[in-house]
């Protein structure tokens, strides 16, 4: 274990993370809040921290793959620790847990609060909620990547870690320039929602937290009703940038390079005609509840992109809709969006995966002798992808497992229970009953918060990452 | 595809299902009950129906591993609607779907009613669903090829499709020779608890029909409060034997041998290790509610025993204890018993493998290189195994899901309908607020219990089996 270069990555993540309290603060001073000096103060602890881990370059920079594991959990963990800091300081969430519950939901772009009220926050701290889903969406130590020069093979291993999905495709054969890349579709993207938005008579000051908490599909609103106080227009807006953040990124480099057929693969199909169906399933079950068929097809679109997208915004209470309705929302939430975007659920590539190697699996049956590699777009998937995306399933369940009973000695409804785990390790953000879109975390002991939390950055960072940080064996020389 | 061989065995398994209902006619004729006719008309139908299709013997005998599955599935169907005709024309149970949920439910070993009242049946119709628990318990085709025979390697097929858990030892080379073994455990421990029930003060009638249901881990009661009304010493009897029905039969067989080392194995030892310690917790939980904690402590170790053998019955309504035992309930509803018992559910072993492959993944991440296999009770399990374990997880979430959505049409809440889903996937019986112990089936739609019968037989089956039936390739030549 190479604890130097760990210690000194971390460094610079702390580092960073007082870099990104710029934002914020700047928002104090547009609106001169005082707020702005509890950012000052927590972006100054964390860089005079950060600062004497990074004082030396260790000699020797080569990173396991294990390395980059153990670092992206850290550095994750790191984050929200000092990123949680202005929340207390500023008196907006003055609870350690409270504020660290905030915090990781919104680096992992769930979105889940334990605020009963927003809108009476500072503008700063409102600001700081969304750009932290901003940075989390694209992940941090891509962005770091990015602006940051680490010898060779390291960074593959880093991204392996940080990416979501069950592969990780560079677009182009040197890692740092892919991470460029990327941050410059999701820059462009974002600041594309940014101007739409204001044509749409937005504030400046909703339009940007809009669009950071829509790109890194987090879901903090700035008012309490999310978005379902704003026009119809922003919420067709919204509705459709959710599910271009939703998908795989890749895909628009390829349109860029004129590669639409590589672009429009099974994933992103799939993803699509999932979204398509149950948006008409949901339209068709709810048309009742409001004025016209139009009004619930735009509420049944907007929850579905939210749901899949795992954004989390709402413009109607879905909590009120009928079972099949909440129960399609629920499922969703398991679902996500495409790998390679920036969303959270098991995500279309791996279902893919399941369903295929659940064929292959009832083949083998009929055809013992057969061996046969799973494809998918014509490309052959390697059996430790096909095992690992199962075992995933598998760790899935099992954290599902112990998270729901851990959070049940608080003796809240089972529903509320339930969406609560799916909704926090999926990074979606509401759920059902107590954490529906009307609701929030606030009813939950600190036990089943630090339970929560969990949730979130395994979910985020794809269970593994995180898993190994309690095996013996990761530590071990 | 053999299909002279699938129709002449399907053939015998309707005659047998004439001779299981003789069972019944001998009770009516002790009760002097008309409703004995209804059994002696469905026992003549099936026999005549069965007896055209076993007139000439197939010249090839020979099966193929999927002609085993196909066979085991159509038996299952073949057997469930035969054995659902005298509900119908007794007129218990008037309507098609309501007769062959109870049959499938009672075959399956499900215990899962559509009755709401039971006590006012006659004594015959009891009988056949306590009788149809026990047949359905340690398999049909078991049973028949215990007394039928069937040429060489042709038995493997059939039992291995039939028998639960991830893979089916012979306790002697002999396939026949050994479902004989099994049955004769499986018979002598039966009268055992009905010679036992018998000291403890409880009518012949009773303890007949609480040791058929006990031994295949069904559940269907002869009273409405299942076993709320009977004395503490007949409760704890019950819940000692459904215990030793959810253990591996060939531990007994070890035992008689005297390899008490080999008996005892890993999955014995977990099985007990997890019982005991959710029957503590729940006993703590629930404390309060009862007049002493020995009460308590009584209400929870049979409530744990049931709901892991995947018996059902009850002594109190747990849908009123507190969200974390309630949670267990659920949680242990998956878990199952151990593998060649009588229960259902996921099973221990599989639970072992899975957590071991969880483990083996995390180790690959650590080291890359290295190669293992995983090893349970110092034997290594083939990549095979593990493999189909992995997937069937996957399979019992895909028709879960499928599931949960079809029966959220009838739009009862998230609760009932997550819980009856779990309780006829994993063949237990009770769920939770609508289809708790108290309560039962009769509310959901045609639809939603045609999808939770086959949620039952696909359970029982071990989800392959049934799945095969929709695989278009299992049907070409």
């Amino acid at each position: 274990m190479n604890y130097r270069m760990i210690r000194y990555i971390l460094g610079w993540i702390l580092i960073f993370s007082a870099l990104f309290m710029i934002v914020p603060m700047i928002t104090a001073l547009c609106y001169t809040e005082k707020a702005g000096l509890a950012f000052l103060l927590s972006a100054g602890i964390s860089a005079a921290i950060g600062s004497l881990y990074v004082l030396k370059r260790p000699a020797k920079t080569e990173l396991h793959a294990r390395e980059g594991f153990v670092i992206v959990s850290l550095s994750w963990i790191a984050l929200s620790l000092s990123g949680c800091m202005p929340f207390v300081f500023s008196g907006a969430i003055p609870h350690f847990i409270d504020a660290l519950f905030e915090t990781v939901s919104g680096y992992t772009t769930t979105g889940a609060s334990i605020l009963t009220e927003v809108e009476s926050l500072p503008k700063c701290v409102l600001m700081w909620r969304s750009f932290i889903h901003w940075v989390g969406g694209m992940g941090v130590l891509v962005f770091i990547m990015a602006f940051m020069q680490l010898s060779g093979g390291q960074n593959m291993h880093l991204m392996k870690a940080e990416s979501p999905g069950p592969s990780v495709s560079k677009l182009v054969p040197r890692v740092r320039t892919t991470a460029m890349l990327l941050y410059s579709i999701y820059f462009v993207l974002t600041l594309a929602e940014f101007v739409i938005l204001l044509f749409a008579d937005m504030s400046v000051f909703d339009a940007l937290n809009t669009s950071f908490a829509t790109a890194g599909t987090g879901g903090f609103g700035v008012k309490n009703t999310s978005l379902g106080g704003f026009s119809p227009a922003v919420q067709i807006i919204v509705t459709v940038f959710m599910m271009l953040f939703a998908t795989n990124f890749s895909s628009y480099y390829l349109i860029m390079k004129g590669s639409f057929k590589d672009a429009f693969n099974s994933e992103i199909r799939l993803f699509f005609a999932i979204a398509i169906t149950a948006a008409i399933i949901i339209a068709v079950n709810i048309s009742d509840m409001y004025g016209s068929f139009g009004e619930a097809a735009r509420h049944s679109a907007f929850t579905v992109a939210s749901v899949m997208s795992t954004t989390g915004f709402a413009t109607t209470d879905f909590n009120l809709w009928p079972e099949l309705s909440r129960s399609l929302v629920v499922i969703l939430t398991f679902v996500g969006g495409c790998a390679g975007s920036t969303c959270g659920g098991i995500k279309i590539s791996r279902i893919i995966i399941l369903f295929k190697s659940m064929g292959k699996e009832l083949q083998n049956l009929v055809h013992p002798k057969q061996v046969k590699k799973i494809v998918v777009d014509k490309r052959p998937v390697e059996h430790e992808v096909v095992r690992s995306v199962n075992v995933y399933m598998v760790c899935l369940v099992m954290i599902f497992v112990l998270s729901l009973l851990v959070i049940s000695f608080d003796n809240h409804d089972f529903t509320t229970n339930f969406t609560s785990v799916a909704t926090c390790l999926n990074n979606v953000g509401p759920g059902l009953n107590m954490v529906g879109p009307m609701g929030n975390f606030a009813g939950f002991s600190p036990v089943s918060k630090t339970m929560l939390i969990f949730d979130m950055l395994a979910g985020r960072l794809e269970l593994f990452p995180v898993l190994l940080l309690f095996l013996p064996d990761t530590w071990k020389k």
